[in-house]
């Protein structure tokens, strides 16, 4: 008799990661890490890892992050590692980090787990790092990015490989969170909830736990799906018209870094915006703090030209139209 | 002393369009008429026209659509014409429909009341036709879009201007709904609401009654500026991309109108598949019946060849792989 179903799913999610690193990574037996917060989409993942890997020649470990935002949460960190060694992984660590306060908690937290996980990786040479994300995760990223009305980027959630070289993958990207959840229950594997995640402070649990069954009533059953294929096609609009961008950008710039503005006419106002965002960007604006109320002013001196100033850019930079081109420069 | 501020937005609102109207026909005093079904927002309206046109050397007329799914509609739809008239409207037409099935109730109710409205307009020779959508209705119209899960394009709402030569336009798409229904009440306009609106039967009713409030709750206030702004930012990247694949399809067609395989692959994964999407409508494909998996199995072709053989589309198009090239053929 075979596995239970939503093991073998989520074994199989976990396989098809693994050769895809094996193929990917000149190193025959690389080290691939879990990372995982004891939570059950996580420990799914890790027992999938630990499963797997050695049936392919992999060598398996996990991290652990305690974000010491909760009493004893340093504790708990020690119990998970024990129940990661548990599963056969090997390294295991668990990594303490200060969360600041940058972006507000989700983003200050999102920031230092990241940060310690890319530490271990570098420190344990590990060729990638497993994160738990189910589809239900990516749902709720593409409502999060919605919600900041920012565009196409904004609504790509999460790529199944992101960070530096690929590193970050993410097997449980096109599974159902009960999926994954029923596989760990089906090991029998213990896990532990981050009470976080039921804390209507934040604003990801509002959205799992308010937002998500609202629109499922309204909207139907579909909803989450919907999401996740919305992320698919959003990244892959957004990645070409990036790409279109650069290119303009490179047709449209002289040898001293201006552009010329007849050229960013004939562009359609998409491609064009881009542009002038990359180039903001490219004299030194932080992307964080350039809104779309900058480039539409600096649109307007390609496409509503009057005679206007120089513009002031965040970070000091300038933009500034003379001879039919516009000049861009630092501070 | 002035009217008050939510009057002078709606009339300023509407103000802009005619101006625009003016600029764009040949006709010194173009015929303009409001569709309305009495309700608070196409009544402010309707107003707003009968005030702002007499002005502007504007004839405003009005039209309103009787659907004929409730007892007592075509009764209903007389009052409102009377009040219309009441407003100084001249023409004001009350045209009945019959509501077909294709595509559920509300699909089909849109899709009678589009068809007497064009055919109203040009009966009349009016130059455009004024709709109240507001942008509170903009941002249901995008998470009805997101719900189909079906990308950028299905995000991107209601145009200010659409219908053939442009003869929509939505004055209040940029207004929300509490200042045109404000604007309304400071007239002291009678109004009539559609119970349609309040009904959880439809799908729109429940994403304004049930989904939008529980959505502004989890992610705050601004959620329906943050719609409403995906849903420009949405239209200019799909017009953008439409453009490309436009461009990529003409370049990688031959005289046969057959697609030179190496030009597909190379371009972005975004603009190849509306490539083979036009490809597939232009031979014959009803887009209704086209599905995102037709397509992928399409890309195939291109980009995981390994001899299969031809395809079957919807509406009985066949697409064959064949010397490096793709060949689209009508049944």
């Amino acid at each position: 008799m075979g596995p239970h179903p939503t093991v073998a799913a989520i074994r199989l999610a976990v396989r098809r990661v693994l050769h895809d690193v094996l193929t990917a990574c000149p190193d025959p037996q690389p080290l691939v890490l879990a990372a995982c917060s004891g939570g059950a989409d996580s420990m799914a993942l890790a027992a999938s890892l630990a499963f797997e890997a050695p049936r392919l020649g992999v060598r398996a470990g996990a991290v652990t992050v305690d974000h010491g935002l909760q009493d004893g949460s340093a504790g708990r960190a020690v119990e998970v590692a024990d129940r990661l060694r548990g599963l056969g992984l090997d390294p295991v660590d668990a990594v303490g980090v200060t969360v600041g306060r940058q972006g507000g908690p989700e983003a200050a937290a999102r920031d230092a787990r990241y940060a310690a996980l890319d530490t271990t990786a570098e420190r344990r040479g590990a060729a990638a790092v497993l994160l738990g994300h189910t589809r239900d995760d990516q749902a709720e990223t593409v409502l999060l990015g919605l919600a900041r009305g920012s565009g196409t980027r904004s609504l790509s959630g999460m790529a199944a490989i992101s960070g530096e070289n690929g590193r970050y993958r993410r097997p449980f990207l096109l599974l159902d969170r009960d999926t994954v959840r029923q596989g760990c229950l089906a090991q029998g594997i213990a896990v532990w909830e981050d009470p976080h995640n039921h804390d209507p402070a934040y604003t990801r649990s509002r959205v799992r736990h308010e937002a998500l069954p609202v629109l499922e009533k309204s909207l139907g059953k579909g909803v989450v799906e919907a999401l996740a294929r919305t992320a698919q096609l959003s990244r892959d609009d957004a990645d070409a018209l990036d790409q279109w961008a650069a290119d303009a950008q490179g047709e449209a710039a002289g040898e001293d870094g201006s552009l010329d503005v007849s050229r960013l006419r004939a562009l359609p106002p998409a491609v064009r915006r881009r542009v002038l965002r990359r180039c903001a960007i490219a004299a030194g604006s932080p992307p964080g703090f350039l809104f779309a109320r900058h480039i539409e002013e600096v649109d307007r001196l390609v496409t509503a030209w009057r005679g206007q100033k120089a513009l002031n850019l965040p970070g000091g930079v300038t933009v500034l139209r003379a001879n039919g081109r516009l000049f861009f420069s630092p501070s």
